[in-house]
């Protein structure tokens, strides 16, 4: 089954979402405007405009209102990428060659923060103060995870901790907000719209652990880039934070650089495969998931919580 | 004369909002602490902030309002700052080692994406939905100048146009919204907020004409950094558009690379300032002058306005 399924009723919606989406990254100049397609076009899940969808539907939902706080979140996460992909020296993304590998970095710092300022014009259409405070703080905590990614890599004493609290900053987030700021642009009430955050949050959490354990166990084509990049690119993610409890694997972890071979990396990541370390990683994201549905259970009944149920159920057990 | 004693009678509130720029990047993160730090340290005229006080005089001052506007067009800017070192691949800033010299090009980037967004969460403190579309749109065109500049770097063949186009973005923009959102933050009447608008524009092109022209007649102790750093760099700016029109230096200005040694490119430099080209950048320059005084007469007589006169004559006159 594939995701879009869960919630075919949404794509006349997220329709107007895409057509919008295009419209806001028009840009007169030539590159800006072929960067910025090459992203959208390369597709994605659109998970965040999914959310804010969902979460509105438990208040009055108009889709001429909803769809800004929807494109707000899409285009910020979009401009987020781009800089990852600096950042991480990328050069595919979802199988297609990255901004910085067709153009070059300096292209792709000003891409980012082009379709970060038009997330802005986007913003300033929708009214409410408290929508503003909450995307301006999940943006700071989304840079601050980044620094942290930044400098944490190719650390191998980091902990449980600081892995967490990077992902949620990098990644949870932008889910929690995506609900809640659905929620607030429907005006539900405060105890729902903050119900919402933290059900985007877990899931969120469950999201990002099960990419991080892809990283290793999809294979390339699964992936559209090759597998073990996280590790390659000193990125430690809670698979190998675990499989290095086992000093002979940590020996060998400590030993990876930009520049380890193909063959070595696949002989590290069959060795993490094989050590335990997945499943561990699996029940943490899987206890992350019945937090998100104990949440979901107490929001009122309706076609959207169902739908937020069967797309958090899959989000756990997604295989790439 | 210095600029700052043109308007010592800001100096209470101008350090109130130097205290808060302070705070407003304060960060966990070591490394994002100590390249903001250094960055604000580094200084800078606040010329920004400057503005939206001067501006807010014309309507109900109230610092505890206004300083809002005044903090993040100065962050804006910051951030902006520190992503045009990475474009330009600058060592140097005001004399001081840039962050991506200091640091690296990842963390600048992520430094000026961090800076930025404290910006929008000193902007959610701003309610007037006026004043989010002015610096949603200003942020944009911004975005827009930086990826010109990059197009256009080592284009010998482009034409004033372009030239003027690309600092209205880059520049003169931002100094008109400041002057703007000053306004409108005290409730200036839509008439008067509009005049500050295109004084600003007017003194923003008059800014960045007379920076292009120092780039070649200031020494290098005075800029803070190597001479001619604009021509090495690629960045054609009016001196060089004009002294282009000699096809002899036209012929030697295209040699130009980033490794031009120190010698042939002072020599370039001494043969654009005798050929007359300072002179007619100078003259337009001077037209926007005398453009902003015109804007100026029409505002109402007060004391604020007599400052902005003084500023915007300085600025057409510094010479560093």
């Amino acid at each position: 089954m594939k995701l879009t399924t869960l919630y075919s009723d949404l794509n006349t919606d997220l329709k107007i979402i895409e057509k919008e989406l295009e419209a806001s990254i028009q840009a007169d100049s030539p590159v800006l405007r072929q960067a910025s397609v090459h992203l959208l076009q390369s597709g994605g899940k659109r998970i965040r405009p999914v959310f804010v969808l969902l979460a509105a539907k438990f208040g009055n939902y108009d889709i001429h209102v909803i769809k800004n706080a929807a494109i707000v979140l899409e285009l910020i996460h979009m401009a987020s990428l781009v800089h990852d992909d600096v950042i991480d020296d990328s050069d595919l993304r979802r199988g297609a060659p990255t901004i910085k590998s067709k153009w070059d970095n300096r292209i792709a710092m000003y891409t980012g923060d082009y379709i970060f300022a038009r997330s802005l014009e986007v913003m300033s259409n929708i009214k409410n103060p408290l929508a503003h405070q909450l995307l301006a703080h999940t943006i700071v905590e989304v840079c601050k995870g980044e620094i942290e990614q930044i400098r944490d890599k190719y650390d191998f004493n980091q902990n449980l901790r600081t892995y967490l609290r990077k992902i949620k900053r990098k990644t949870a987030l932008l889910i929690a907000s995506s609900c809640q700021l659905g929620a607030i642009a429907a005006d539900v009430e405060e105890n729902i719209h903050k119900h919402l955050f933290r059900f985007g949050y877990f899931v969120g959490m469950t999201y990002q652990i099960t990419d991080d354990i892809l990283d290793f166990t999809a294979t390339e084509k699964e992936l559209g880039k090759p597998a073990g990049g996280d590790l390659r690119q000193g990125n430690i993610t809670l698979p190998v934070l675990i499989a290095m409890k086992d000093p002979a694997i940590k020996a060998r972890v400590e030993r990876v650089h930009e520049n380890t071979s193909k063959e070595e990396l696949a002989e590290l990541l069959q060795l993490i495969n094989t050590s335990g370390a997945i499943e561990k990683a699996a029940e943490l994201g899987n206890a992350y998931l019945q937090k998100a549905f104990e949440v979901l259970a107490e929001l009122p009944a309706n076609r959207a919580k169902k739908t937020l149920y069967e797309i958090a159920k899959f989000i756990g057990k997604r295989k790439y």
